[in-house]
């Protein structure tokens, strides 16, 4: 279950993450995507997910960087589920280093223009069960 | 996050599941729908899924049943993704009793005539990854 070009636009997606543009970021959601911000805390729309990734790089204390390990792809039509193993770290967090292993689901759409968009970005996984 | 259409939606295929009514099974697929029959073998589109799920039902000696215990759905326009507890039991497979949980994965689209249908099944969530 291959799907080089989508594995490259998560990756891109989280340079864009990790060098904190987030104009760049926004050109890999759809209009009406969903960021899980924390279990039971969405953002929804690319005005709403900027914030939340602004609000996240401070809280980092601008040190956060996102990496997937791992991911499988399992797409039909204009539609993608993408399960992924995120590595997430933060060594300049005020308080305390940081890092933590993720399994996240991702739901990807094909758009009129035919460029995958993120739709729902939920790194949470399963963790939302909990 | 609560969408009772949906929840109700997966509970009624979960029954036609458990009825092998396969016939109205195959109403809650879309067209080109996935089903993740295990890791690394998919079925693609009504036909393979049908035969898919027959083949199931045979391995299960018509004994497994299917329930989800808890769900978690994150929806926006027309793609909802849900994330979900299910259980799985049969008590009449042929060399053993079976009897799983499983952090199981669905991507859900609402079709131009209004219904959701799965597009992509992945009862195996994240051991996809394993």
């Amino acid at each position: 279950m291959q799907n080089n070009e989508l594995k490259q636009i998560v990756k891109n997606a989280d340079s864009a993450i990790n060098q904190e543009n987030f104009d760049d970021l926004m050109d890999f959601y759809s209009e009406d995507a969903i960021l899980v911000v924390k279990p039971g805390m969405l953002a929804k729309g690319k005005e709403e997910i900027r914030r939340a990734f602004e609000a996240i790089a401070d809280y980092f204390n601008h040190s956060l960087i996102v990496n997937q390990e791992k991911m499988e792809i399992i797409e039909t039509g204009d539609t993608a589920l993408v399960i992924a193993k995120a590595l997430l770290s933060a060594n300049q967090k005020t308080d305390s280093e940081f890092s933590m292993e993720r399994i996240a689901t991702y739901v990807f759409k094909k758009e009129s223009d035919g460029v995958w968009r993120c739709i729902v970005d939920n790194s949470y996984g399963a963790e939302l069960l909990e």
